[in-house]
C-alpha cells in the first residue's frame, strides 16, 4: 500500500522521539512551567521576530482553535471564516459548543477576501437590526487553506488592514504551516505572520511532531487568565513539557523548515510527474496537498493499492481526489505512485 | 533538591519512551483506529475481565472527566461528588462550563458514603419542587481519593447498589489508579471496578505514561456518537495511536501493576521512616500520598531542599503537608528525605 | 405618523386585556398548572385536531425557538434552516449559545426545499468524515417565512416525508402563523401542521396577544423533563397562567382566525392599491408583509410620515422596503398610506 | 380554601391590569424603546436616588439572575452565594447551564456573612493552585432572603466593602424586595441598595406585577452589548413596553411601597395571632414569610383547607411550614386562618 491519504498518519520525526527518550529519569515541572517550554518559547519568539510574543502549547487543531477563538471573542461575538474553513466545516461543532456562531464568507480558492470581509463588517455596522445579529468579532483563516492554497503577503496584509480598521483580531490556523512556509514562491514567513496576525498557531501534529500545536500571541496579547481558560476547556496538560520539548526540537537548527521543505519537494516531484503523465489536476496547489480528477477506472485501480483522500464528486461524474505528501514521504513512494498511475 | 511534590512531575517510564521511538518511520491510521489502540483495548478488556468493555483514550484527568460526565449526563442533570472531589474543587469549572452542576456530598476521609448518596437521591425524589432542583444524574468518585484514601470493595459495592437502585451511573476517576490497585490490603481490583462502576478511567499521566488516560465503559455502554462528542470537546487526537501505544506498553507483562507497586513500596518505606522518626502523620494513607503535620521550623528547613505539597493550614497554627511518591521515586531519595527530616 | 413598520408594535387585542383585568383578585396556581392553561391547551388540541398534543406556553420567538431546538436536538446535533431563517440570521446567536450549530440551506423565496434537505442529509450520511461534521438533527422552517411567503400543503408534506425518512423532527416557527392561516388560498391549516410537523409554535406576540407563544408537540412527544429544561433556560414563568389566558381568549370563538383574517384583508387592500398606483412590488406576498421597490425620492417622502421596514439594498441603487399590516391595522390608515404614496 | 402557599399565586394588582387595558389601540415601539419603559426608568432612578442608573426589564427571577450573572461575570468566573440562595438551590441549574459555577458560603439565617466572603476571597488568592480553582467573580445575595430574613444596612455595607476591596460586584436578588423595604424596622431602602450594590433587581412578579422584574445598574454600569446578550439568552421581549408599563404603575404614587406594606401588615397580624395562640414559630421573620413548627395533627388539619408551603422536616419528627402573605392578602383570610388553627 502506498500512503498518500493525509499528513497526520505517520509517527513523529526521529529527533523528537529521541529527545523524548532522553528525558527518561528526569524531573520536570508541571503545566508548562518547565525548561523545554521556556526554551521552545524563546526559539519561537526568535523565529517569529516577535520578542514580546506569548506562546502556549496545546494538542490538536480543533482544541487549539476552540480555545483560541473562545478566548479572543467576547461571549456574544462570532468568528468569521470561509465556508470551507476547518472551524466552519470539520470540527463537529466545537466552536458552537463553546457558544459562538461561525459566520461564513464565500471561499475564493479556499481563501477569504478582504473585500468580502469589509462588506460583511460594514453590513453589520449598517444594519438597523445589528443588535439582533451576531457581531463579527474576529477573522479565522487557515494558511495553507483546507484547499491547499496559500495567502500571499499582500492578501494577508489586506485582511489584517481590514481587521485592524474594524478592531477585530485576525487569527491564523497553521495546522499545515510548515508546508505553507516552504512552498515555492511563498512570501508569508513567520515574521510576516507575526506582524499581520493577532494570534496564530504553528502546527505540530501534521508537520512532524508527535502531538502538539504552538499557539502564538505575537504582541504579548495573551488573553486574560489564559491558563484557567485552557483548564476549563479540559486542554491543560500536567506534562506540558512534552509539547514544549517537541517544539524545542522542531525549532532547533531549522528542523521545522526542513521538514516542510521535504514535503514540498515531494509534492512538486509528484505534481511534475502527474502533469508529465497527463493527469488532470483538479487545482494547481503549491503545498503538500495535490488534487487530481479521477474517473471510475482510476478509482478502481487505486482501490487497495494507494491510500488517497476523497475530495468531492464533480458534476461530470468524475471525482476529485487528494494525494498528501508530508515530512516523512519517501521519494521512492512518490515514484511508485507515479509509476502505478 | 528532593522531589516529593507530586506524581506528575517526572518524564514517562522508559519502556514507553522506547516504544515510541520504535515507531519512527511507521504509518499509523488516525483517530484511534490504529493497531496500538486495538491492542491496548484488548489488553485492558482482559485485565478488567470485561470482554464487552469499550475503551477510549484521552489526555488528562480534567478532559477525561469533562468528556465522560458530559456524555453520561442528560443536559439537565448534575453530577454528584464529594466536596473535595477533583471535579468539584480543582478543575477550574470545567464541568460547569460544559453546562452541568456539581452537587456535593460531605467527604468522609475523602470518600462518598452510600447513605449520604441515598439520602440525597431520596431528598430530590421527595421534594415537591424537584423540577426546580438539579437532578442528581450520576455519581463521581475518585479512587484513590484526593486525600490518598481508598474505597473498600464493600464500600464500592454499596455505592454501586445505590446508583443502580436509582438508575444513575457510577463513574470512577482513576487518575492515580495504579497506586490504589497496589496499596497493601486493597481489595479493589480492575475486575471489581469493572463490575461495580459504569465507567472509569485508568490514569496514565500520574502513573508512568507520557500523557494519556484510558476511559473504560465496562459493559460496552459507550455513549451515543462518542467520537463526535470527543471532537466537539476538542479532545480528539489525530494521532490517537500515541495514547494507545502507551497503554499497550503499560498493560504488557504487568508493567502498570509494577509501577504502582513500586510507588507504594516507596510510600510505605517513607511512612515507616516518618513514624520511626516520631513525625506526626496528618492521616494514615495507604497510597502514594503521605501526609504529615509540620510546624514552621520544619517548613523553613524544607524550603529549597525538599519539594513537597502544601495541603492545609491547621487550627493550631501548624500545617499539613504532602509527600508524594511515584512510579519513578528512588529509594535513596526516600532515605535522603528521612535523613534530612 | 402612519405605522406599517412591523406587526409587534401594537398593544394587545382588547378581549385579552379585558380578560386579564377580570382576573383581579383571583388566586391562580403557578408554573402553568392553572385553569387558563388547561383550557387553552384543550382548545388548541381541538383546533389542531390533535387530541394527544402537549402544549406549553413561552414568551417570545427567540426564547421559544431556543428552548424547542435545544430540547429536540441531542447535544451534538445541529438544526437545519434556510439562510434567511430567523434562527440563522436574527436571534443574536441564541441557538449557538445553547451549543448547537445552525446548518443552512439555500432559501427559495424564503422557503426550504425538500430536495435540498434530502441532499444535505445524504451528503452527511455519505461523507466518510461525517463524525467530524455536525449531524443535521432537525429541520426548522418558518410559516409564514421571514420573506412573507407560505409553504403549500404539498411542500410541507414533502419536507415532512424527508424528515421522517431520515428520523429527524420537523419544527415550524409560527411567529406569524395567524397571517399564514388566513392568507387567501393558503392550504396549510392547524390540523395540517399538526400532522406534518413534530413540533410548532402558534405565535401570539405578533398576532394579537400581549406576550406569549404556544409551543405544540402534536403527538404528545413532549421532550423529557421539559419543565426543568424551560427553567434551566430561564424561560419558566411563575405566572404561566398569564400566557395561558391569552391563548384561551385567542382560541375562543375563532378570535385567532379573525385577527389573522383582518390583517390579510388589510394587506390585500394595500397590495391592490399599490398595484393600482403603479408601485413596483419587490415580491408578491400573500401574507401581512408587503414589499415594494422604493427609489430615494420615495424614501425621502416617507421619512417622518410613514413608519416602514427597511428590507434590502437593490443592485440598481433602489431599496426594497416592507409595509406590515397586523390584527389592529385600520382600513383608514391603509387608505391614508395609499393616498400618501 | 385559604391560600397562604406563596406570593406568586395571585393575579396582578388592579392598577396594572387597568393600565394595560388602557393601552388598547395604542402603537408602542419595540424592545424597550417605548415611553412606558422610559417613564419607569426615570421613576426608578428617582426612587433609588441614582440619577445615572441604567434600568432594564426582564421576566422572572431565574431569567433575571441568569442574565445578570452571566453579564457581570467573565467566562471563567463563578458567582458566590449562600447554600440556600435561589441561584444555588432552586433554579434547575440555570447558572451552570450558562457556564458558571455557584460557589457556596454557609448561610447564617439565610444570609451571607462578610467575614466568610472575605475568607473565601483570601483563600482563593492565597491558594498556590488558584488557577485551577474557579475564581469568585461576584457576590449574589437575596434581600429578603429565601428564609424570610433581612440584611441590615450595616451588613450590606460590610458585604459591599469586601466586594469593593476585592474588585467584584455585589448583586442583590430582590424577588421579594417590596416586602423587605416595608418590613418593620428595616433600614435598607432603595437608595441604600443603589449605594451598596453594583446591580440589583426590583421584583415585580411576587410583588403585585403581572410578570416582570426591573434590573438596575445603579452606577450606569450596564454590561457591554447588554441588549444582544439579553436576546442571546432568549430573554428579550418585542413588547418590552408591557414590562415597563407595570413598573411605571408600581412606581407611581408609592404603589410598590403600599403593596409591600400591606403584605407586611398582614404578616405581622398573622404572626401576632400565631404567638397569641401559642404556635411555635420556626424562626422569627420580619417579612411576608412566616414559619411555624407543625406536628402531624396540625398538618392533617390543614390538608385541603389551607394552602401552605412545606419548608423542612425537623429532627424531632415535626415539620416546619411556611405561610406567605402578599400584596393581595385579605385581613379576613388571615383571621380565618388564625381561627382555623
Amino acid at each position: 500500500m502506498l500512503y498518500f491519504a493525509s499528513d497526520y498518519q505517520e509517527s513523529a520525526c526521529e529527533p523528537i522521539l529521541r529527545r523524548l527518550l532522553e528525558t527518561a529519569g528526569e524531573h520536570l515541572t508541571a503545566y508548562g512551567s518547565d525548561r523545554f517550554c521556556a526554551s521552545a518559547q524563546e526559539k519561537i519568539r526568535l523565529a517569529c521576530d516577535a520578542p514580546k510574543a506569548e506562546v502556549r502549547f496545546l494538542t490538536g487543531g480543533t482544541q487549539t482553535n476552540q480555545v483560541a477563538i473562545d478566548s479572543l471573542l467576547k461571549p456574544w461575538e462570532g468568528v468569521v471564516a470561509v465556508e470551507s474553513g476547518h472551524v466552519a466545516a470539520h470540527e463537529a461543532g466545537a466552536i458552537e459548543w463553546s457558544g459562538h456562531k461561525v459566520l461564513t464568507l464565500p471561499a475564493h480558492d479556499g481563501k477569504a477576501d478582504a473585500n468580502d470581509l469589509r462588506a460583511m463588517l460594514e453590513r453589520w455596522r449598517g444594519d438597523a437590526n445589528r443588535e439582533h445579529i451576531v457581531e463579527p468579532g474576529m477573522l479565522y483563516i487557515s494558511h495553507p487553506t483546507e484547499d491547499g492554497t496559500l495567502y500571499t503577503r499582500a492578501e494577508l496584509a489586506a485582511l489584517s488592514e481590514v481587521c485592524r480598521a474594524y478592531g477585530i483580531p485576525l487569527y491564523v490556523d497553521g495546522a499545515r504551516l510548515a508546508y505553507g512556509l516552504a512552498a515555492y514562491g511563498a512570501d508569508v514567513t513567520l515574521p510576516v505572520l507575526a506582524r499581520y496576525a493577532d494570534a496564530f498557531y504553528i502546527g505540530g501534529t501534521k508537520c512532524g511532531a508527535l502531538i502538539g500545536e504552538a499557539l502564538v500571541f505575537p504582541n504579548g496579547n495573551l488573553p486574560e487568565r489564559f491558563l484557567s481558560r485552557v483548564k476549563q476547556h479540559g486542554a491543560l496538560l500536567a506534562k506540558g513539557w512534552a509539547s514544549g520539548l517537541q517544539f524545542d526540537v522542531l525549532f532547533t537548527d531549522g528542523l521545522y523548515e526542513r521538514l516542510g521543505a521535504h514535503a514540498i519537494e515531494m509534492a512538486e516531484r509528484l505534481k511534475a510527474g502527474l502533469i508529465a503523465r497527463g493527469c488532470e489536476l483538479f487545482r494547481d496547489s503549491p503545498t503538500n496537498q495535490q488534487f487530481i480528477v479521477a474517473d471510475d477506472a482510476l478509482l478502481q485501480k487505486l482501490d487497495g493499492e494507494v491510500a488517497y483522500g476523497f475530495w468531492e464528486n464533480l458534476p461530470d461524474g468524475r471525482t476529485a481526489i487528494r494525494f498528501a505528501t508530508n515530512w516523512a514521504t519517501r521519494p521512492e513512494d512518490v515514484d511508485a505512485l507515479l509509476a502505478f498511475l
